[in-house]
């Protein structure tokens, strides 16, 4: 059997085995890896990291959503940043009231990959209300003189292309655009150096943070975590119960073990 | 650099980077191994598979200790089943009221070579407070005459030598010489069906089931669970607060996704 490698940090890798290779193509940011496995289902990889897998991209997808959305007053306009599998439009789509959702992805090929290889996902990106914008989150979000009600970055690692996503500058211009904020932000077993610069430069720009945990197998040390910014008075709430979310899922990821605490 | 890898499930392994392997024996029971590793601090293995690191031990005996021990009434005498590496116990000694710990290990060695290699878990293991008995936990539990308040099952995987610790006699056993029973439950996310068998067999010998849900990096998945059995009208309350454990961390741990409700 052939195993799939990531290496999660200096001393800790991940091994998936593999049935076999689906797809490997290299576009002009990343290569990009299609694997079908032997107990998570099909699974994509960018520059050999998990993105997601069929088993357990669910939890993923319905925590960076569904938090943000049962507390929102409003939900016409979104803004999502990478996202090209199309998990997280997928989940914005139980949303009746969302009118628009713009999707600006870097990487084209991620899009058409995951219309193949993952209909379950990319299949959703075809939905009418869905405009994708292939060109760079950052830039988007500087130049663009649309309003949001919330912008979610569904985005890779902060090495690399990803990086800018976590700057001051895009969280300046993220404030202008909208007043909630919604970033996956990494493992906080793992990087909560990171995590807790990220919170500082967060709360220049949105006056409130959630910052909440979730265990997901297949990413860095199992453990991951997501931080809202908001400029608005948002209450928990909400009667949604999915494979993963429910209210009260969404209240106890809210709880912070002291040693993850920022 | 070596690296240690665990089989965690068919397809799914994780591997721990290594300085240097510190010691490996064979008991009569399993093979013993003591690793220094590159992000981990130490790290003991049983026939090949993580049973601490360091760097997240807390987690996992904060978690198997507190929960119970912050809503029983009274914690005079402790039964421990397992448990070898001394960090249940270390735990436990922070109640001032516990009288006696007995500590019934089937395997000598990993009590010697925990008091060894892992001074900050072994050393709680000389504590007047504890009783060490070497011998099969199930038989322990099917002939005294003693009482407990408490029995923690602080075992190895439900197979092998662990697996007698997860039966309908065993629980029976319990049942008769305690009103409250603490188990390590494996993952939810690769083991529900066992997870639901054993809640099934509990259900038969206690009144109430407290199910609760731990990430933990360095075990299968990423994600852990415990279960209590009570006779007791037990409630959630405490005051304490450890690197992990928080009367709040707790009551969150209790909220079961959909996905893993058994």
């Amino acid at each position: 059997m052939d195993w799939f490698t990531e290496r999660q940090s200096k001393g800790l890798s991940l091994s998936i085995g593999l049935k076999k290779k689906l797809f490997e193509g290299n576009s002009k940011f990343q290569k990009i890896s299609v694997f079908d496995t032997i107990e998570f289902g099909r699974m994509l990889t960018l520059d050999d990291k998990v993105m997601l897998t069929e088993r357990d991209e669910f939890i993923y997808h319905e925590m960076i959503v569904h938090p943000i959305f049962q507390m929102l007053k409003k939900c016409e306009n979104v803004l999502v940043i990478g996202g090209g599998d199309g998990g997280t439009v997928r989940e914005i789509l139980r949303y009746k009231d969302v009118k628009k959702i713009y999707l600006v992805e870097i990487d084209e090929m991620v899009i058409e990959v995951s219309k193949k290889y993952f209909p379950n996902l990319g299949k959703y990106l075809n939905n009418k209300k869905v405009e994708i914008k292939i060109m760079d989150g950052a830039e988007f979000v500087s130049k663009t003189n649309e309003n949001f009600d919330v912008v979610i970055v569904d985005s890779t690692d902060p090495v690399g292309p990803g990086e800018i996503l976590f700057s001051d500058k895009f969280l300046k211009d993220v404030s202008r655009i909208s007043r909630n904020i919604v970033s996956q932000t990494e493992s906080p077993f793992l990087l909560k150096d990171f995590i807790k610069g990220y919170h500082r430069k967060l709360r220049k720009y949105f006056k409130r943070l959630f910052y909440y945990i979730v265990p997901i197998p297949t990413y860095p040390s199992g453990t991951w975590s997501f931080t809202i910014g908001t400029n608005e008075n948002l209450k928990l709430k909400g009667k949604i119960e999915l494979k993963y979310y429910t209210p009260e899922i969404f209240k106890s990821s809210l709880s912070i073990p002291p040693f993850y605490r920022t």
